[in-house]
Formats: structure tokens, C-alpha cells, sequence
């Protein structure tokens, strides 16, 4: 039985109604695809990729489809395959190899189905599909223009291939561009975090003192929202500039030594190990909530909290665990220290997505007009997709911006030139 | 069978911990339980209770069995019962006449049964139980010093009742303080709903503009919380000295009809009907979202947007539906038009039952000190209680505040003289 | 010499300018005038005025005798009159008896003289003219309808008068009204404080702690300044139920004591006396700036100050101060303590004079209409008078509101009878 | 006579108020100058400066002499030179050549005599000094290690002679560090821009629109503190990233053409020429006030202004004329269109030229240790320099900041290695 034959239009309307949700948050995408139906830009081309099989991947995928291309589509995590999607999306046209909760042999074998299409261009994320065509399926590398690859730790094995020439194609590295951190670093973690911590713990952030640790894009965005909901702000920071730039924005800089005898919430977000540890846990008040919004579970020191704790009594509320001390002072540490964004709240809303998968379309096609002329590399998101993707996004909320006008372009030009 | 027989060490340790989780949150009434253990002011005195059954309430009754009292409990609503929490109570030594789902007879025969321990105080939320003490049960008056009553409707029953000279004694109007009104009104519906917002929708606010119809203390909240999110807020209003407040607040005054072409985001919060009518609707952009926070789900014409909906899919997200219009816009009313903060989020935040429920304990208290010199009527809350639970509340919280000086007593004294 | 003999041209214009500059931030005055224009409602009505005779209280004549009236003005202090706005006055048609520096003799002769024309109406501003007119002038109490009073020690004196029962006629208190209240403390106050900070020494708020003692309408307007140029604030306070709310807003509440040790700057506005006293004084750190915006100089207690300091050094800047202690440390009092925003900036702009006159025409309107029935006394400014005024801001601005349907007249009326 | 003999002790006395003033607002510059008194780094050297001869520029001189250097300086500008300042520093021993207001030829001749110091190391504000040393005063050129230079003119000059290797010695470019551009860029010129348009015009700023022009650092910094006065905020850009960032802070982005009719106040800071054009006067309300906090005062068009114009009333305010269209409307022009934080108010504060000065005093210690390996050229400040400048000013304020754990420190070094 071929996944073709599974098709359930129960199945199918429920994958179109998730589909359908997350497409209107994603009008970056819905416009792209609407200009590519007209200009047809990925004509001909086929496009084997293997990403996460949920309703935001699949408006992805009907973009792609709109401007000409043939697909076929691997999960990248067979634990996030939404079946429902799936269904939907080879209902649509596309062909899915994929289901949720399949064996990892079954994952593999879905990448190489996927490869199967014989790809002009490939979509990774986590440099799996690229590994598999660099190894098992050499013979299809011939007809590869190019790829895209969507993740940190993709981009480092992708560089480290690079540097040995081992590299046959250009690959655009969408994971970083400034619109996806100003919506996804600043605005995306800052709104979800607080999201994560009311859904855990349905508390009054009202005049609760909230300490960030960490004053990145990320701890800005946390600093932020937390002030917006009326908590008082203290930042931790090792970086002086970082820790000027926050006390300047009026928040009050302490060391974590100090915050932690302040704190009535805690949120992580340096990107660094033990930033809250058994010395700081001593301290901390009765009641104190420990919250991570970093990407690893090792920025509070969970095991000192156990040892530290006299009986620990999980899911007294969703996704949170209360730490007796030996003093009677409770702890309640949010989602076992990993993502509270992601495990408490939903993570980055689809109109973080849109702007991703946007500088992904225009990568691709990018990358199809100027194929001739690409060596094999890793390429940054070129700043023009940068741009136009701001500027689809300001033209989808109905925003209007100046333009130059010739007095100002000459103007800006001889300024640059030093006259 | 009585209620103690039904005991079940599983129901009991399971509402412990919730009553452990709305304890932490309620410092102040925790601290007048403490205090309370040691003066006994309720000692010998019989309270009849008629209250929703939940986690806060059982810390309010603990409050008062710790000050002595003697108390049986009935639910004020069956469906608010949580069976585990009774099951703790009775446990604990406090009787309680109540169960989830039960039929309206044997919600009826509950309170009869509250009334039964022939009570010198008794605490309403409705009025059912005074009314029945006044109609079926006036042999029992004759001992009854005073009550209190939590809610608006139970308070014009009363004053009605005192009109007319059918009230036997005196009952303080818990439901509206200083303190309360600040906590409930301002601070727990804003964040209760953008909580239930983001719940229902994971919608991105930074950049959305929000519309908030109604600038009273609720929509105040709701503003300050949908500013600190990174929204743009619109305020409409009929009032023209909160319009101007709210402008002079740096918000965005307008009238609903050029409101509703520019909102993304709706939230009617002013009491009463009709404020986004069809005429409104008709204008709102694709994907807007409607969302009710005043007290009842008149606000959003639900009516007028079924007649403008072509087709309604009910749930494409939690608590949330899509209308589609003629021309294919889509709006998305959240929780039915009834009230987003306790339907798609938790309504108040056990921290806001805290001033609630201590303002009613310090009533109670100042009831029974009083009694004497009290005539039949209905009375506020005293001053002197909200300022000791403010007091209380800023202690709990570890705020410091000024005393004045002998010489700053008097300064003001001449000064209010006016000499 | 009669005043109309002194006419200078070079003056009159210079008085012009400055009206007209009073004049554009002053649109309800002036659409108070475009209206009174057309339905003269002082028409045939003489009034004696007793005010400052500045370019603001210009525009209010201007708009009464638009209305009809005719006018004779004294001043209410000599030291605050403009005399090239009293020729522009006399040029412009109204009898000004005033003259900037004068002795206290020609001060009185002056509102004996504005007497003179036999008032129906009075306005006055410190209850001088009231006081002459009841004890030395009562031949003239006959005709007098009614009258208004600016300033909070005028209506004491009229109360006490009114107990007396010698008052004669029906005063309106127009120093107080919501409208006035929120323009001048919250957003008059809050921003002239923090301007006149900045114009004393320059100082870079952005990352400094303000200190803010007292939360009352003032202190909230200082406060949301302060942070809004980037400052930390804390806030001291001796009243529970504000030091709660301030917490509540996030700001950093503590007691005086403790706030010294942490402030950058220091502003009082409590109306108390000893607000900072020689205890805090010496534990401030070394270059803290201390200012007032409260009404009396007696909140920083500048002898304590003098007491600890072995040098002082005047004028280190514009109305600043610098006190060297013992230890070295420098603490900077700015205006010697006396109010900051009139002293080291401009007090209030026009716009908030737009609001206090605009209700003292409203209220000797509807003196006129209700002078029939009206009895001696002192008279809050009516409801309506706070609404109208509102109105017309906001109808200046541009700014629109909404209006009741029917429907939810009858709604809002239904509910409030509780049926 | 000698400068030398022109000493005068109330002008010293006089000029050392001035610096004790600028000091006590430069912690930093302070704090390294007692380290270099105790680490004598500048021992045996000659340092010309040509700067401009005021308080904040004394600090800086007594810092390196403090340091062990002879010193000579000239002003950069003779309009800028106090010349209290200038004895008192003489009085210091620090050879001082200026005077205010003196001919273009005394200025030169200046420069040559602080020039026959024969300079180890030069301090250049404009690049006069180093370009007198390339061309008339070649014989110093052998003995001079480096030199920094404080301006973008002076880099884009010093960029030419290294283009042409005319450059004989290595020069750091001071103008521009993170720290300088956090604390001029953002907070600086937002704060006194605000400043300069109270001061000018002393509008009430809430409920007010202000209409931003530019997203820059310093448009961003101006946005933040008019929101932080109470005012909405209007941003227009032609950069759609900056736009697209600006409407996630929830500014309300639109097109200078719409934001005309909207706005009250303009403040234009783009580096652009022509912001504001004829046809967005022609749509502005009466009473809007125009205002430049670009560089030049080219962004308002100022003739475009004139030509629409009937009457122009100059001085209605101080830095405020009044242009009056046919149609009776006014518009409110700004210190001429000029800088209105360095017109109308007093520029950058001496909080900022305590980070620039300390950038520069350290940049030369840097010169001094390496300018044995250094070749001639144009360099960046070193990174190490702004994060001592940002560290000082954090000890300064007595703000604690965490250090890297040993396991920090190699965890963040692994990942990094992406092993």
C-alpha cells in the first residue's frame, strides 16, 4: 500500500482546517505564492525536502507548488508529523513520505523516497536529506543546483563539508536573517515566554519581580514583555556592554547572587550552562518560579535543585514541580528547565514562521536564477531577501512607507563618497 | 450516609494540593490565619457559608476555623464544585454540603443543611442563602448577628430587601474595595485577557493594533497589557472625560466606526450591549479577531454576525470560531462572546481572591466586634479594612513603606484644619 | 491719567504676540468664545475680575466679553503682571487695573477700582476682591449674581464665611475638576517636573533611580516621567492602599530610609513637611540631586541640609545648589527647594490653563442661567462642566467618540435600577 | 605677554567650578585617571591636543596628565573655547593656546605652538592639527607614535591621506564605539531633543502626536522618550527592516504624506535631505511644530517653508518662529531647522563625553603599548576598549554583573567549536 492509497477525507478537511489557520497568519508566504502563480519561477523544477510535516511547512509547500514546482516531502523529525497535514498536502499534489511516529528506519527510508524525485533543488533542516545525498545517493548529485538548510546545527556540518570540499552545491543558510531574529528573538521568545509562565502558573505578574538572565535579542524580548505586564525587571548579565545598554533601558542590573534573594520569577536566556545554581537556589524566596527560555535544559542547574530539595511533588499545575527545601521554602521549576516557550505555551506563532519560510522561497529562487554562477559554499540569506520580505510584511498590514526621491538618492550617494 | 463517610484519601490528597497551590498565591489571608490562631475572634461563634466550592474558598474557611469558628458549607453553584476540595474540608473539620453536578433540589437542601448549624454570621455569594434565612428559615434569625455578600446582584437584592424594610441584620458589601478593584478590575482581567487571547489564538500583539472599547478600570488594564505586548491600542468611548484620560494616556481615540477598519485585534470591556454592532463588522479587516471581557456576552452582536456569515467553522482553534463573509473575510470570535479571561484563560488569579476573600475575613471580624451598635442594612466595607489589606499584601511582599512623624501628623492635621 | 492714556503701540503688540501664542494652545477657551460670539450669553453683564493678569488669563477675557460681558480686571498679584498684556487688553476694549512691581496700596485701590463697575458677576482668585467687596464695598453685594474662585485657600476663606453665613452670594470652586486635575497634576505636573530637572543640570536620566516621595495624582504624573525617560523610579509612601497601587505598576516601592542609599534623584511632592530629613540627607550618595514639586518649600528639610554641609556653593548651575558634606559628598539642591517646575521651567503650559478657564466661563454661564435659584453658598463646579469642557478638547483635537444608540441608553438605564 | 601672564584668579576660580561640575558627571574618566596616576602609563610623553577648550574637555586633559603627560593644547574651534576653563587649566599645568573669538590666523598660530611641544601623541577634533603636522611641520613628524581623531569629518580626511599613504602614523578612529553610540545616539540626542523642544515651545507633550522621521539609533532614541512624555508615536522610513521593526515596537508606521495631516510635533532624523517637503507643510494642522535632530539642516526645507509662507513672525518663542500660510494656518519652525538638542536646549550632556573621552584616554594608552607593531593607517577603536569604558561606568554607578564560571567558560568555548 503506497501513502497515496491512505487518503481519508475526514482526515483530509482536518489538515485543511489546521492548514487553513496558519495560513492567515503567514501573508508574507500567501503573497509570495500568489506572485510566483503568475511568474512561475520554480517551472519545471523538482524540489525534494525534508522539514517538520506541520501546517505552516505545508503553506511553504503550496507556495512552491503555486510557482511551478513538483515536490516531494520527508518528515525531518517523525515525532512532529502532523497525520492530518500530511494528508492534506497529498491531497493538494504534494508527495509525503512521511507519518507520525514511524521507526527511524522508516525515517530514513522516507528521505531516500523523497530524494527519489531526482531533485533539482533541496530544502533541509538538520542536514540529514544533504548527508544521505553526499553518501548513499551520489548519483543523483549531478542535477542538484542547490539547497537550503534551516538550522544552526545544520549549518555547521554543512560548513565543516565545506571546508573539506566534500561540499558539491550551494547551500543558503536561512536560519539567521534580521527579520526572522527581530520577529522570532525578540518578539517571538519575548511574547511566548510570558505566554508559557501565565499558562503554567495562571500568576499575577503585576508587581512580581521578574529576573532575566541574559541580555540578548532574546533576554530583551523577555525583559520587555515583562515589564509590559507590569513586573519590575532586574537583568543579569557577564557582557558590560550588554549590562550598560539594559540599565540605560532602566532596568536594574544586579549579579544573580543579588537577584536571587529579589527574584519572584526567574527566566533564563544566555545560552550558557548553570547560570542559576544551588548557591542561587538557596537563596531564592518562598514561592519562586524558575522558568528557561534558552534553547538547552542546562541553564538552571536542575540537579543541584534536587539535591537541594527535601521532596519534590510533581504537576501541581501544568508543566510546573514544586522543590521543598529543608526550610520549607518551595521552588516550582517550570518544564523540567527545558524551553518554558515551547513546552508550556506553543512556541514561535505561524507569523514567526512566515517570515522563515519567506526568506526560504526567495532563497530557492534566488538560488535558481543565479545557479550559473554559484560555486559550492555555504551563502548567507542575501540582504535583498532580507528586505523583501520586510517589505511584504509591511505591504500585508497595510503599511506605507516613503520612498527616496532622486534629490535624496543623490544626496545619500555623495554623503557616502565623503564628497 | 453523611458527608464524612464519604471520605476517600485520594480525593483528600489530591485537594490539598490544590488548595496548597491557592494558598501560596494568598499570602495576606494566610498571615490574618495566623493571626487569627492566636486572638480566636471567631471563637464559638457558628457561620453558615454559601460560597463556590473551590480551592480559594477552602483557604478562606481555613482563615476563619483558625479564628475559631465553626462553619457549614454550601456550594453557591453546583457546577463549581470541586468534589476534591470538599472532600479536603471535610477532612479538615469544616462541614460541607456540596457536590458537583448535583440537581437544583439538592442544591436547595444543601443550603438548608448550611443553615442547620444555626449561624451567627453568614457569608453569601447570590443571596440565595440570606433570602431562604429570611423566607423559609426565620426561626433561625433571631441569632444571626450579620453576613456578607460577595457579588453586585446579591447587593441590589439586598438594598432592595432593606427598602423595604425585610432585612433582619446587618451585611457588609464585600464586593467592591479599593484594593479589590485594583487588583480584580485594573490588573487581573488586563493580563486575564491577553492570557486568554493568546491562548485562544497564539497570535503574535507586537505591531497588532488593538481596539478596546470602554476605558473604565478594566479597560484601562486591558490597554496597559495589550501597550506592554507591543500592540498599537485604539480606545473608543462614550464618555468624554475617560476619552480624553485615555488620550492624554498617549492612546489612540476613536470612534468604533473608524475603529473597526483598523483593528486586528477587538476587546469590548465597557458593560453594555451592542458596542460592535453589524455595522462594525462589515468593516473589519480579513482575520480579525473579537474577544468580550465585560461581565456579560451581549457586548459583540453575535446575532448580526451570524446574519453576516456565510459559513461558520466552530473550534479551528480552542475557543475560537470562524465566521467567513460574503467576500471571503474571516472573523474570528473568541469564547462565544462570552468572557475571554475565565473561558479561554482562568479567570482571576488566586493572588486576586486573596484581597477579595481577606477583606471579607476582616469584615466578618469587624462584624462581630460591632454587632452591638449595628442596625439592619447594607454597609460598606470600612476603610480601615481595605488599608489592612493593602497593609497586609505590601508585608507579605516584603515592601516597606514610611510612617510619619509626630511632626508630619500634625502638619497635615493643621493643614486639613485649613488654620 | 486715565489707563486708556498710557496706550504704546510698541506694547500693545508685544501684548498681542504673546496672547496669540496663549491663544493656539488654549482651543477650548477659543471655541468657548466662537460660541458665546453667537449666543451672547453675558450679554448686558458686568463683571469685576480679581486674577493674574497674564496672556492666558487674556484669552479668558476675551472670551467673556465675546460673550457680552464687560469687563474690569485687577490683578491678583503685582509681581505676576505682564503690563504688555494689560495695554493689549486696554487696546482690545476690557479696563485693566493693574501694573507690574506696584506697592500693596495700589494693589487694593486697583480692585476697589475694578469694582467700580458694578459687578454682576465676580472672579476671583485668592478671595480679596470677595473680602473688600463683603466688608468695604457692601453697597455693591445687592447686584452681585454669583462668582467663581480659583485657588484652594480662596475657597477655604469662602467656606468659612458661608458657615458664618456671611457670604451673600453663590460661589463656584473651579480649582478643582477632573478635567483640571488630570491635565494639571498627573500630565502638567509630571512633565514640568522632570523639565525643570532637566534644564537645572542637564542630567541624563536614562539608567539614573528616581526617587519619587508620594503617589498621589502628582507623584503617578512625576513618576510616569521619570521612567519614561528611562529612569528606575521608587516610590515612598506612607498610604498603604497607593503604595500598593505603585507596586502594582511596577515601580520599586521602599521607605524613605532605604531609598536614599539608591537614589540618583529626588523629587517630593507629598504635600507633607520633612519629607527628606538630615537622616536621609547623609546617606545619600555623592552628587544625588534633590528637588520639589510639592506646593510648599517644606518637604526637603533645607535646614538639615544646611546643618551638614561645610560648604555651599550657589548657582554650580541654574537654580542649583551644591552642599558639600563632611565626607566630601556633593548633594545638588535644585530651586532651594521650592517648587521645580515653576522655578527651573515654566509651570504650567497654556494647554493646562485651557482647562481650569474653560470651566470658570462654563460656571459663570451657568451661574447666569440658574442665578434665580441658586442660594448663597459654595458650589462644586457641575458635572456637566467637567464634560463639556472634555468635549470640546477633544473635538479640538480631532478626536472622536462614540455616541449611545437608543438601545443602550435603555440598557445601561435598565441596569442601573437593578430590574 | 604669555598666555601665562594673562592669569587671573575669579577666572580660575571661575573655570574650576565649570570643571568640577563637567567631572562630577564623568565617573569614568575620573576613575581611569586616578588608575593612571597610580600606573603612570603617559610617563615621559608630549601630547598635542587641538580640541574644543571647555569643561568636559579639561577633565580629559587632567586625566592624562594625571597619567604622567606634558601637555599642549590648542582649540578646535575658537567660538567654542571658555576661556575660564582655559586659565584654570593653565593654572593646572597644562600649556593652554586659545582664546574665544579669536582670528582664524591666532587660530593656526595656535595650533603651531602647541605643535612645538614636538608630540609624541596627538589629539585631533577635525584633523587641522594632523594636517598642519603632514604639510608645515614635517620635522615633528619622526618622533610622533599616534593620534586620535574625534570626528567623521576628521576620519573621512585621515581615510584620503591613508588612501594616498600621506598618513605617516597610526590613528584611531574615536567618533564612533557601541558605548558612545548607546549613549549619544539613543539616549542622548532622544533625551535632549525632547528636551530642546520643551524648552523651546513648553507644549504639554501628552496626547500629542509626534511624528518621527527615521528609525535610526537616534530616531529610535527620540521615539522612546516622546512615547515616554505621553505622546503616540508616528514613524516614517524608507528602509522596510527598520519600518517593519519600528511597527513591532508599536510605533504606527506610515508614509510622510499621511503622517502630515496627523501630526503635532515633527522631529526630523534621517541624514537625509528634504524630509519634510512643500507638500507635507501644505497638509500640516495649525499649530504644528517642526523640528531637525539630524546633523544638518537640510531635512526640513526650510525654503519650501518660506515660499508658503504670507508672514513670518520670528521669535514668538525663544528658537520659535512662526510661519502663517494664505490659508491662515501656522506652522512652528525650530531653531531654523538647525539641531534643536544643541540649539534649543544644550546638547549632549557631560555623562556622554565622559564615555567618548574615556574611549579616547584609553585608545591612547593603547597607542602608547602598541604602537611598536602598528603601521601607519586609520583604526577602530579595540574591542577591549569599549568594554573597559562600559565596565568603569557600571562600577561607577555601583551596577554588579556576574562572571563566567571556569564551566561556563569552556562550555561556551566548545560550542563555539560546534563539536
Amino acid at each position: 500500500m503506497t501513502s497515496a492509497d491512505s487518503a481519508d477525507s475526514a482526515l483530509v478537511a482536518s489538515g485543511e482546517l489546521r492548514i487553513g489557520w496558519a495560513a492567515r497568519a503567514m501573508p508574507v508566504l500567501t503573497a509570495l505564492g500568489e506572485r510566483f502563480a503568475a511568474e512561475r519561477p520554480f517551472g519545471g523544477l523538482r524540489i525534494a525536502a525534508c522539514l517538520h510535516v506541520t501546517a505552516e511547512t505545508a503553506v511553504l509547500m503550496g507556495t512552491l507548488k503555486a510557482g511551478g514546482a513538483e515536490i516531494a516531502l520527508a518528515a525531518s523529525n517523525p515525532l512532529s508529523t502532523q497525520d492530518d497535514v500530511a494528508e492534506a498536502l497529498r491531497d493538494y499534489g504534494v508527495v509525503v513520505h512521511a507519518q507520525a511516529g514511524v521507526t527511524m528506519d522508516a525515517y530514513y527510508r522516507h528521505i531516500h523516497q523523497a530524494l527519489d524525485i531526482g531533485p533539482d533543488i533541496v530544502l533541509d533542516d538538520g542536514c540529514d536529506l544533504v548527508n544521505i545525498l553526499h553518501t548513499e545517493r551520489t548519483e543523483l548529485l549531478e542535477t542538484v543546483s542547490g539547497g537550503c538548510e534551516e538550522t544552526t546545527t545544520g549549518i555547521i556540518r554543512l560548513r565543516q563539508m565545506a571546508a573539506e570540499k566534500a561540499l558539491r552545491f550551494p547551500v543558503v543558510a536561512v536560519n539567521d536573517t534580521r527579520t526572522k531574529r527581530m520577529f522570532d528573538n525578540r518578539y517571538g521568545t519575548g511574547q511566548s515566554t510570558m505566554d508559557g509562565i501565565m499558562r503554567a502558573t495562571n500568576t499575577l505578574l503585576a508587581g512580581k519581580t521578574v529576573v532575566v538572565a541574559g541580555f540578548g535579542y532574546c533576554g530583551r524580548g523577555v525583559a520587555e514583555r515583562a515589564r509590559g505586564l507590569g513586573a519590575r525587571v532586574v537583568v543579569t548579565e557577564i557582557d558590560p556592554v550588554k549590562a550598560l545598554d539594559a540599565s540605560l533601558q532602566g532596568y536594574d542590573v544586579r549579579s544573580m547572587a543579588a537577584a536571587a534573594r529579589a527574584g519572584d520569577v526567574f527566566v533564563t536566556v544566555t545560552g550558557n550552562r548553570d547560570v542559576i545554581r544551588g548557591e542561587h537556589l538557596a537563596e531564592m524566596k518562598d514561592g519562586a518560579i524558575l522558568a528557561n527560555a534558552g534553547h538547552f535544559d542546562v541553564e538552571i542547574d536542575v540537579r543541584a535543585l534536587d539535591d537541594l530539595a527535601h521532596a519534590v511533588h510533581r504537576g501541581v499545575r501544568p508543566n510546573t514541580d514544586e522543590y521543598v527545601l529543608a526550610d520549607g521554602r518551595r521552588l516550582l521549576l517550570l518544564a523540567e528547565g527545558r524551553l518554558v516557550n515551547l513546552t508550556a505555551a506553543e512556541g514561535h506563532p505561524a507569523a514567526v514562521m512566515d517570515m522563515s519560510f519567506s526568506a526560504q522561497v526567495l532563497s530557492v529562487a534566488w538560488l535558481v536564477r543565479e545557479r550559473a554562477r554559484l560555486e559550492p559554499g555555504v551563502y548567507d540569506v542575501p540582504g535583498e531577501v532580507d528586505v523583501e520580505v520586510a517589505r511584504l510584511k509591511l505591504a500585508a498590514a497595510g503599511i506605507e512607507m516613503d520612498e527616496l526621491t532622486p534629490d535624496q538618492e543623490e544626496y545619500l550617494h555623495s554623503w557616502r563618497l565623503g564628497s
